[in-house]
C-alpha cells in the first residue's frame, strides 16, 4: 500500500478503474464499508485521510477531532486499499483564495446550523477529485445532505466522476457510526442510541399513513424528553433537501440533535432497517 | 473535424496530448494564434465556442455579442482543429447552483468594473475543463487578469491541466484584436489605435527610468485628450494583479478605457513590441 503526502506523488494508473473514498480519518466500520464497496468495484482503490480545516466552523472541533493515522493505515491495509493520500494542511492549502460553493441544496439543515461548512466540503472534494482523478467516488449516506451537495456539485460542474452513496453502518444498538461518537461519555453513549429508536418510531408512524407533521412533533417531544436538544427533525427529498409533506418512496427522515457538547446527525429511508 | 453539442458526445482520446482553447466564438487572429500554438504542441486540439451568459453583467452585451458559428467552424477547420465543442446555454446551465469563486486576484480592475464577471469565467472554465479534460489549455494575454484568475483557480483547486498564456495579436495599427472591436464605428476604430500608442509611450517612459506615477498620470491625461473615458491605467504584478510602484521585469502596464459605448482593454510588458 502506497502512502502519499503530496499530490505530485500520484499519477493515475491507466487501464483500470480508480475508486476513491475521501475521509477525515478516525476510520470506523462506516468508512470500511465504503472502502470494501470500492474494492469490489474498482481495480485501484484510493483513500484520502485529511482533517479538512475549512469545513469546521470557528467554534467547532477541528483541533480535538480524533486523529490516529497509524491505526487508520492498518485498517486501510486490511481492507486492501492500494493508495492512501494523507497530506498535511499546508500542502492542501498554501492559499485559500478559491471556493467552490453550491447554493440551494446547502441552505437548510446542516448548512443553516454550520455556516460555511458545505463551502469547505465542496472545495476540498473538488481539490481531491482533481488530485486523484477517480472514476468512482464513495460517500456515506449518514451525511445525507453532504451526498446531495456533492451530487449537485458534480452535476453542475460536469465533474467526470460517478458517485456511489452507501447506507449508514450502525452499532448493535442502532447508533449511526461516527468518528464523533468518541466524544460521548459512557452515559451519553447509552442515551445516544435513542436517536435511532425515535427516528424509527417516527418513520414507522409515517409509513403507516399517519400525519407527517404530527409524527415529527411527537418525535421532537420524545427526543427532548430523552435529553436531546433538537436542531431539526424533518422529512425531506434527498436530492433537493427540501422538506416535504407528501411521503414518496425516496423521501428520508433527517435529524440533528445535541447531547451534552456532542452533535449527532442521522437519517432513515422508508425501507432502512 | 467533429462538432459536438453535448458533453456526452466527447470521450478524451487515450495516448495523445489534448490541447484546449476555450472561446466565445467570433474568432479572430488572436484566437487562431492560440489554436496554432495548441496544434503545434498537442496531438488532439479541442476548441469550445460558447458565449457564456454568466460572465456578462446585467447591463452588458450578452445579447448583441457577435455570433457567427459558420465562419468560426470554417476558421477552426483551416487551422486543423480536431474537435469543436459548441453547446447551447441550456446544455451548459440546466441549473446555476454552483459557483467557483476566486478571491484576491479578482478584486481590482476588471473585477471592480464588472462585478460577478470573474465568477462567471471561473465557473464556466471549471465546467469546460471537466468536460474536455485537456492536458494543456491556452489563453490570450490580452485578458491579463483573466489569465491570473485562471492560474490561481488551477493552482488552488489542483486542476490537472497545464496552462499556456500567449501574447496578444494586434491589428496593423496596434489595436489589440478583440471580438468587441466590431462594435466600433469607423471613426472610433481609427481612434482606438491610440490606446496602444499611449500605453507604449507610458511603458517606454517607465522603462527609461521615469517615475511610474508621473508616467501613469500623463498616460491618463493623454487618453482623455484622445477622447477615451479611462477606467484605469496601472502597473501591476501579473500574478497577483496588485499594483506596483517598483518596476520588475515581469510587470505589466494595464488599461481599460471606454470609447462611445465600447469598452477596450489592453496591456503591455516591458518587452512587448
Amino acid at each position: 500500500m502506497n502512502v502519499l503526502r503530496h499530490p505530485n506523488e500520484w499519477s493515475k494508473p491507466i487501464g483500470t478503474t480508480v475508486g476513491f473514498v475521501p475521509t477525515m480519518g478516525a476510520l470506523h466500520e462506516g468508512h470500511l464499508s465504503l472502502m470494501r464497496a470500492a474494492r469490489a468495484e474498482c481495480g485501484h482503490v484510493v483513500v484520502s485521510i485529511f482533517v479538512n480545516p475549512t469545513q469546521f466552523g470557528p467554534n467547532e472541533d477541528f483541533q480535538r477531532y480524533p486523529r490516529n493515522e497509524q491505526r487508520d493505515l492498518e485498517l486501510c491495509g486490511e481492507v486492501g486499499v492500494d493508495t492512501v493520500f494523507a497530506p498535511d494542511v499546508e500542502t492542501m492549502y498554501p492559499r485559500r483564495t478559491t471556493v467552490v460553493a453550491v447554493r440551494g441544496v446547502t441552505e437548510r439543515w446542516e448548512g443553516a446550523f454550520r455556516p460555511g461548512h458545505f463551502d469547505g466540503v465542496t472545495t476540498v472534494v473538488a481539490k481531491l477529485f482533481h488530485i486523484v482523478q477517480p472514476d468512482l467516488a464513495y460517500f456515506g449516506l449518514k451525511d445525507l445532505q453532504q451526498c446531495a451537495v456533492i451530487r449537485r456539485m458534480v452535476e453542475d460542474l460536469n465533474f467526470p466522476v460517478r458517485l456511489r452513496f452507501c447506507e449508514t453502518v450502525r452499532e448493535p444498538d442502532g447508533l449511526a457510526m461516527s468518528s464523533r461518537n468518541q466524544y460521548l461519555s459512557p452515559e451519553e453513549r447509552r442515551r445516544a442510541a435513542l436517536l435511532y429508536r425515535r427516528l424509527r418510531e417516527c418513520r414507522d408512524e409515517a409509513a403507516a399513513g399517519g400525519s407527517l407533521a404530527a409524527s415529527l412533533d411527537r418525535a421532537r417531544i420524545a427526543l427532548e424528553a430523552d435529553g436531546f436538544a433538537v436542531d431539526y427533525v424533518a422529512w425531506v427529498d434527498p436530492v433537493t433537501m427540501e422538506p416535504t409533506d407528501r411521503l414518496q418512496p425516496h423521501c428520508r427522515l433527517i435529524a440533528a440533535v445535541r447531547l451534552g457538547g456532542v452533535r449527532l446527525i442521522d437519517n432513515l429511508g422508508l425501507d432502512t432497517a
